[in-house]
């Protein structure tokens, strides 16, 4: 291991990337990101979130707009810089899009993932945190999920992706015994930052169950629908383990400071709230941190949804010392905070003045 | 489904891509070859094995020197002819050399496979025969396999470069339902065209066991080094299933006559001899044949290797109307004839003359 000053991070600008760019400048890193904006709506050239990380913090983040795919690109930041740790983040992320255009998640993910350790290789750097996901277990055979249990037979492309790509850090790790890398598998980050200046861009990711209720609870959508109410579980709706993106964020810090301590070859954790919320649950919260009514509607099963996912999270509280501190009223006070003063995200009017600000620091 | 006239083959002067090429011009294809030699020792610019194949079949083939990870290069190909169907062999394939760099294995297979997908799609190419291999199935679970046993936890990377590239071509299939792609899962291809003019390079492919005895036998090296004598089998070496690769050419001829028949989607077929072979029997019939003598040690297990794998075809004989029809006898005999007939293989003195006479067809 090498100790950790400077952080790379793929995928900087958007959001947990954003939340976790706030907390490694918060614990003391020097951060170099880079994003290519494909999640994002419009052409961007600046990373508006992280001119707020800039506001929130008063500290500098040096920013490039890159894809990982120009290996000629990133091969120049990173003779530009001397990186002790990259965090990978950057991925297209849509379920739905994954099983439309499957070579487009294949390529941007697998490709800029293979890319990204070739180049960090060739310039002596070995140590990774890897952005994976609770889609590597595919239908859960037994709950809640330890790390033991076994990855594959995933439902969908982008979490085959995700899966892939461990397979791949795996041989890699066993390859050259200078890797070393945490894998760190996420269950279903929401919530934001509690300044309220960033969060999930509710104009980029409706498909998910927080971005959705917050857009019906601000009346852009007449009602949620809610995708099978027959499920084997106690009120028939799916269960799932929310995590806050901050919680996830300070995973990422832990993480950081286990690499530095110890030569890990290559471990995964699990971070999650380690609590399963079920859908009417979820609306039940969210209607009282927010007092605003969610109509929805009961629809048949989406195909490859799973019916309960929640994590064990004990690994990283024994590993890493980490465990999540926020509660759902917490998640959903904070989403709501976000999404009530950015309903448009970061497409609002104040962005450029924003800009100006963070440009002066 | 379209009608197929012209062939493309990737990887066409490697081992079994050669002997496809034999059978598809016996079969009245065109064929339009690449291969990027990456296989081959020298830095080969014309195909030797496909100039044999020329004087065999006395028919011409379109050849180009080209990798699959030069997109340009590869439209341009596609531009230049029109491609009814695709055989996919092109790949990297020591499974020793996988574990010790990953990503050169991951790189050249799946990109190159992906390469080849996008511009197929992108020229209106959309039937696929693609070179799988038994190694998807991991360690079986039960014995013979079929096509429905389960894929995954291959035991190297080789394998699931394969595996992954199956995936991927399920969700493309998926996605597009122009996609008509069969999958073959070869078990362990031996043997020669009985001309002894092609055959598995015996100079670029030590691990396997027949060039491996065959080394021996020539007196290239002393003794065979059998890995493992203590499996859970009848004699305790481990069980695989040989099938001639001429066998295998023919197998890719009906895969042919299938995708013209009917649309299937995706198919795969276990393509192998259905019979189990052991190290020891396997030696017997090569002394028996040759009357050679290969002396042997056991050594200990390799980690990664399968006691028993053989193949249920049933599937293969019933829908494509294909079987093998070689013996191991006339594997072991094909295969010694073109060892003792090229002990250098393609790089034997009278290559030059050959490349002359081939081009005077």
């Amino acid at each position: 291991m090498t100790d950790i000053k400077t952080v790379f991070v793929t995928g900087g600008a958007g959001y947990i990337g954003s939340h976790c760019v706030l907390s490694l400048l918060e614990a003391g890193y020097d951060v170099v990101a880079i994003d290519n904006f494909t999640n994002s709506v419009g052409k961007e050239q600046t990373a508006a979130s992280l001119d707020r990380v800039r506001r929130i913090t008063g500290k500098e983040i040096t920013f490039y707009k890159c894809d990982l795919l120009d290996v000629q690109q990133l091969d120049e930041i990173f003779d530009k810089h001397k990186f002790d740790c990259v965090i990978h983040f950057a991925a297209v992320k849509s379920v739905g899009e994954s099983m439309k255009q499957p070579l487009k998640y294949y390529k941007n993910n697998i490709i800029g993932a293979m890319n990204l350790l070739e180049v960090m290789a060739s310039h002596g750097c070995y140590q990774l945190v890897f952005s994976s996901s609770c889609t590597v277990y595919g239908n859960p055979s037994s709950l809640p999920i330890t790390e033991s249990h076994p990855t594959g037979n995933i439902t969908n492309v982008y979490g085959r992706t995700k899966y892939f790509i461990e397979e791949i850090l795996r041989d890699v790790a066993n390859s050259e015994k200078r890797w070393n890398i945490v894998s760190l598998r996420y269950f279903n980050p929401i919530g934001a930052h509690s300044s309220g200046l960033i969060g999930e861009d509710p104009t980029t990711n409706f498909s998910n169950l927080m971005p959705y209720i917050a857009q019906v609870a601000l009346g852009k959508k007449p009602s949620l629908s809610i995708y099978g109410g027959d499920y084997a579980t106690p009120d028939g709706t799916g269960i799932r383990d929310y995590v806050h993106v901050m919680d996830l964020a300070e995973g990422h810090v832990a993480a950081l400071k286990k690499l530095q301590s110890k030569h890990l070859h290559l471990q995964v954790y699990n971070l999650g709230s380690g609590q399963g919320t079920s859908v009417l649950d979820f609306i039940k919260t969210f209607e009282k941190v927010t007092g605003i009514k969610v109509p929805y509607t009961i629809e048949a099963r989406r195909e490859g949804d799973i019916a309960s996912m929640y994590a064990n999270c004990d690994f990283a509280k024994f590993d890493l010392g980490w465990t999540a501190k926020y509660t759902l009223e917490d998640m959903c006070r904070d989403s709501w905070k976000w999404q009530t003063m950015n309903p448009n995200g970061y497409k609002s009017n104040d962005t450029a003045s924003m800009n100006g600000k963070a440009d002066g620091h």
